[in-house]
């Protein structure tokens, strides 16, 4: 038993404009993509840094965040420019949650919703 | 801007019970971790083979997905022996919700809700 990678898994309704928004907002290149009835049941994406998350389109089995009232787990981003960053999120369609900020522990961080429902803790360490 | 990873960051009823649970299930190690006002807000795993996962209590900013009733966001692990990790995580508590088989695209795959209410998708790709 060796568990070589954990991979997100984003839950969205509108896949193909998910793809499009984190193109623009990640620079995410599309890798992998398999559509069935004309739903996307996976779809993989790369971030420049090589950093790897996959989505479907919500179905019976899993909602999305919008259609839940929340999402249950958080993704944490660590980009070398966190203010860049969630400016680029909120002008590709995101909208900021908390300001980033520096933290009292020792993290530049804010907190961005995605047009889908998802957040993203972005951040970077300080001194 | 250089994305240099994305961490999922888990939201739980029961952080402590989680990361026993996390130990038993995957193996894994705790790395860090920060309590306020009696909450875990922050704690980050290592499983094995080296991949890392944070979690946090519920609060008011985030519910869990026992309380969600959904998760809206799937976490895909690849390992090598799906079928022992599927066991592990329903003997640790766990209860599997799509057994562990030959799928067509080429992966033997699962699924496993733990006892905080995450789905895990477990595979490894197959000739």
């Amino acid at each position: 038993m060796t568990i070589e990678q954990i991979i997100p898994k984003l839950v969205v309704e509108g896949a193909e404009a998910a793809i499009r928004y984190y193109g623009e907002a990640f620079g995410a290149a599309l890798r992998d993509r398999h559509e069935a009835d004309g739903r996307v049941v996976f779809a993989e994406l790369e971030v420049p840094g090589g950093a790897v998350f996959q989505l479907k389109d919500a179905d019976q089995l899993d909602r999305d965040p919008r259609r839940l009232g929340g999402r249950g787990l958080l993704l944490t981003v660590m980009d070398n420019d966190p203010d860049r960053l969630a400016e680029r999120m909120a002008a590709a369609g995101g909208e900021i949650v908390i300001e980033v900020a520096d933290r009292p522990y020792g993290v530049r961080q804010g907190r961005v919703r995605d047009p889908f429902g998802h957040e993203w803790i972005i951040g970077t360490p300080i001194e």
